[in-house]
């Protein structure tokens, strides 16, 4: 049995609590301090309110303030913010963690860094304490779904592989399926893309509404397919290994389904502008937007330093100009022909 | 102005009468001897009776003893018949096409070769006639909506690139996109893979029904990703270019959402043992599951020849066991576990 602390108790880390406590593990999730409603009421009641799940028994929680009690004895932290929480987690919970505890984070996304670069959360972290190990979690797993214990793939991913392997054995169970994998800046690229990639697949689900069609799936695996291929173009160009493909590929198929990604990309579709369409989501800033302009913005350098050309990207572009350029959507399919000769 | 020959009114042939006819091309539509009635109502009243769609004014009628008719002259012939055709293509066709028209072929599949090899449809049909061009159409187009002009992204393969661009000149509409390439083993395998892959995926959304519940999207993305692996696996071992990923994944993700595959691969999932299925499915052969016998034929006599391991492939394998060896549906989740270090 292990000793687990989540840091974090929004959706994704209190879901984590299944294959851990199912695994017979200690588990004590901790509050940011956005959380402490969640806490009091899982404290109270077992049931958590956002997941809309009761946590599996025994899963002990705590407030921020009691962070240090949480932290003592423990063999794990997961890090369970979103990517909104990550300077926050580096600044406040980074500096207290005991040394020698490694640390899994949820949080997807990438951060810009030298111009033409993106940094992984784990490096981003890992700068903060290097005797510290940090992984992360990618592949396509919905909170709800894990709760639900649907089967579900994911990948960690981190630079020490026989630590992988512990963290492998510690979380999974006949419903949690674990790769490993030592290529972080591959996973965390691939994974974090495709909530850029699924902001433009459900674009074509809002330009069917628009005209009161039923779904299109021949533009939306119009958009697909460029996503794929633009992905690895982007895999190769930030230094991830082609084969994470198949994390960008898997997790763009569950992103498309489901949360609010799609439903700005249907919105758009639909003809508003970003800024109206952001009002009618009541303002919330999305993981899909950020990762967009930031991947755009490093990769507009890379091509202002003419290491990249700018027309294999046609959607991710196109995709930062609706955000960042007040532009409305205008799919620009004739760019998506390609010629390949073997 | 060109005049395109098709040959097989099914609904993909029928389907590009659309581009065609609305860059002005004479379209010739010829049935073959399962086609007598779509003809007949064609002719009689322009609906086209399994497409559902009135085809585009101007499309010429021909059965199948008038096929020398409708080929003389014909600048193009476009081989419009599924897998199940394409020996009597070979056969009773392609020895009557004019001298140098070329062919541009929609037909979807792989056929089995020597021990541990797979013939693409237009490398088989070139050994009937050596001195003809064959092409094909590969890519995430259902026929309603090619026919609907909804925004489409395909690829023409073939042997010979400046032919290529010729035939994309002739069919490049504001709705239909044409990339080339000329690795005709590469898309053309992507593409049909996709079609086991479908299956495999579709087998979650039949687990879910089964239980009563809604769509599993974690469980689905699990397939999808390893479809996606075991693709780029499949592309390596048989001579396909990796950047083909992008047409497996973008076919596959439209396959997905619509067809008898679907109904079959839910109905596997919901527990029935593939002959009950196949009976509920009124009896019909279907595309996915030849290429995915096919293909794991082709697989095995390659580990049979210790070129291939079979662990890579767990999901095609199990897939070909629900089909052939009466194995009813329980999907081998922990052999997709991969390790992968940088």
């Amino acid at each position: 049995m292990s000793v687990i602390t989540v840091v974090g108790s929004g959706m994704m880390g209190s879901a984590l609590s299944f294959p851990t406590r199912d695994n017979g593990h200690e588990v004590r999730l901790v509050g940011t301090m956005l959380d402490r409603q969640i806490i009091d009421e899982v404290r109270t009641t077992g049931f958590h309110p956002t997941l809309k799940r009761e946590l599996p028994d025994g899963v002990k929680c705590f407030q921020l303030e009691e962070l240090d009690d949480a932290l003592d004895g423990a063999d794990l932290v997961i890090g369970g913010v979103s990517s909104f929480g990550v300077d926050w987690f580096a600044d406040d919970i980074v500096p207290r963690l005991p040394k020698g505890v490694p640390v899994l984070s949820v949080t997807k996304g990438m951060a810009n860094a030298q111009p033409g670069q993106l940094t992984t959360f784990p490096a981003l972290l890992k700068a903060r304490a290097p005797a510290t190990d940090f992984c992360a979690v990618g592949g396509p797993c919905t909170s709800y779904e894990l709760a639900d214990r649907v089967q579900t793939t994911v990948c960690f991913c981190g630079k020490n592989l026989s630590l992988l392997e512990q963290l492998r054995a510690i979380l999974r169970t006949d419903y949690y399926h674990i790769s490993l994998s030592t290529d972080v800046t591959g996973v965390e690229l691939a994974v974090a893309l495709k909530n850029a990639y699924a902001l433009a697949v459900t674009l074509a689900v809002g330009m069917s509404e628009a005209k009161g069609l039923p779904q299109q799936y021949n533009s939306q695996a119009a958009l697909f397919g460029q996503g794929v291929a633009e992905m690895r173009q982007l895999l190769a160009l930030f230094g991830g290994g082609d084969e994470n493909i198949v994390w960008g590929a898997g997790d763009l198929y569950v992103t498309v389904f489901g949360g609010r990604t799609r439903q700005l990309g249907t919105l758009l579709g639909e003809g508003l502008a970003f800024e109206d369409a952001i009002t009618q989501l009541a303002g919330v800033t999305l993981e899909s937007v950020v990762i967009a302009s930031r991947v755009a913005k490093a990769l507009r350098e890379k091509v202002q330093l003419r290491v990249a050309q700018a027309d294999q990207f046609p959607l991710l572009l196109h995709v930062d100009e609706i955000i960042n350029s007040k532009v409305k959507v205008d799919v620009p399919w004739n760019d998506f022909e390609r010629v390949s000769q073997s």
